[in-house]
């Protein structure tokens, strides 16, 4: 499902930005991206790129640990977040604190903590790559329009 | 019931860290915490004290925003985690993530990512600081027992 | 210089990586590789792109502040430092440290703390944007031709 | 002379804050501010102190290696610079970015770079722990007073 998102990101002309290491769906997406004729940038917990994923077009080296969960989210438009481990769950609350709009696939959550940004439209599930991907489309027509009226 | 919490880790002689912003469950515990004769370190995601508690022994300076979350936890024997807001769950998610243990005080989590880290007791939640204290007392006493046996 | 430097960075078919804002040599090199069809990443101080340079194609945002500076070293195969403030010469300082090679471009540094990189041809001056570019065209050469012997 | 250093530190009722490794300065600042009934702050590049001085009261955990040195600086009210190696040079150029008070203690900085920061006064040299002390004795008296006058 990693590998199908990457491939649909690539195909809208979007950039996927990643966690940028050789493994789970940091390697899948990276590597559909990349398939698809698409541009990846990952952005590695490491102080070099030895354990990067080898579809990356640009690794930034962080040697911060975990602490680069929150530079992939301040990086990021809009974050599509695929069922994962605990990382991917800290992403997932430093994005909605830092007002991105955030879209799970194929998870849910449902702790009262989030209950106010699924009420907002802030925090949605999708159930499928090509459902995530629509909705990032709107999400960015929404970002434009508002843009474009300032 | 923070302040209550402070006053209770300072009472049994352990030092209290926290986010060190003059606001909320961080200036409440530190409050409570320096009242009763303990001892207050603080890590700011700022760049200066200018919004630090008044009750900080120590400030640590970061410059980081919520990238400092991660340092709070690294730098943390147990995690007690009042009822938050965003902030408080990525500490929670970061310190289950490094292998703290952590105490949720008023509050649950009941998230499948969450029922895991409960069924090994890496996860509880208590009803009374009183109750967070005991738990963090047994916390430390079986770290000491196995650092003990090394 | 900066910006001809960018445009001749672009030439080569180099990556431009350097700290985004839209100021001073960071602006102006990018810029020049803009121009030259060059592709420009910055990695940023702040947490939005409010203060970045028009002519990035990837924005990295971290809200560290001056703490992005060892970021930029760790990411980057080769260090060309244009003449400029402390930012700049604690990116060389990094650099030197984490074992880059670093070119200083119009100017040098003689105090005897950067001597024994001078000696080993780690630091060396280059005194027009074409010299740091051969330079980094030599240091590259090497670097493939040692990764080739392994 | 560090060891020395740490003791004067201490005998003044300051709190010593360093990088906190078992090594170098680090170490024998730590160790004499301890023998001299101080209080002793390390910020470790480390995720864990296990490489921790055993002299530290307070252990600040960071993982982010070389750029936790930006958060040495902004947490101190002066920075005593002894003789090191790049990483003690990064913390003496960072420190005069960000508005500190720099004493190197044995050995100076002869770089034009430097220059106008020794001819404003934020940037001096100490031949002894004694003069050091005495010079940040200075400089907090003139902090004091700058904030009275608010």
């Amino acid at each position: 499902m990693a590998k199908e998102l990457g491939a649909l990101i690539a195909q809208r002309g979007w950039v996927l930005l990643n966690g940028g290491r050789n493994q789970g769906v940091m390697a899948a997406s990276a590597e559909g991206a990349k398939q698809a004729g698409g541009t990846v940038i990952g952005i590695l917990p490491d102080s070099t790129d030895g354990h990067a994923s080898p579809h990356l077009d640009f690794a930034i080296m962080t040697d911060m640990g975990d602490g680069r969960n929150l530079l992939n989210v301040l990086s990021s438009d809009v974050v599509i977040a695929c069922l994962g481990k605990l990382g991917t769950l800290s992403e997932v609350v430093l994005a909605l604190k830092r007002d991105k709009r955030v879209i799970l696939l194929g998870w849910e959550l449902t702790d009262p903590q989030f209950a106010r940004f699924a009420k907002t439209g802030q925090l949605t599930d999708a159930k499928t790559p090509e459902d995530a991907v629509e909705q990032v489309s709107a999400a960015l027509s929404i970002r434009a329009a508002s843009a474009g009226e300032r």
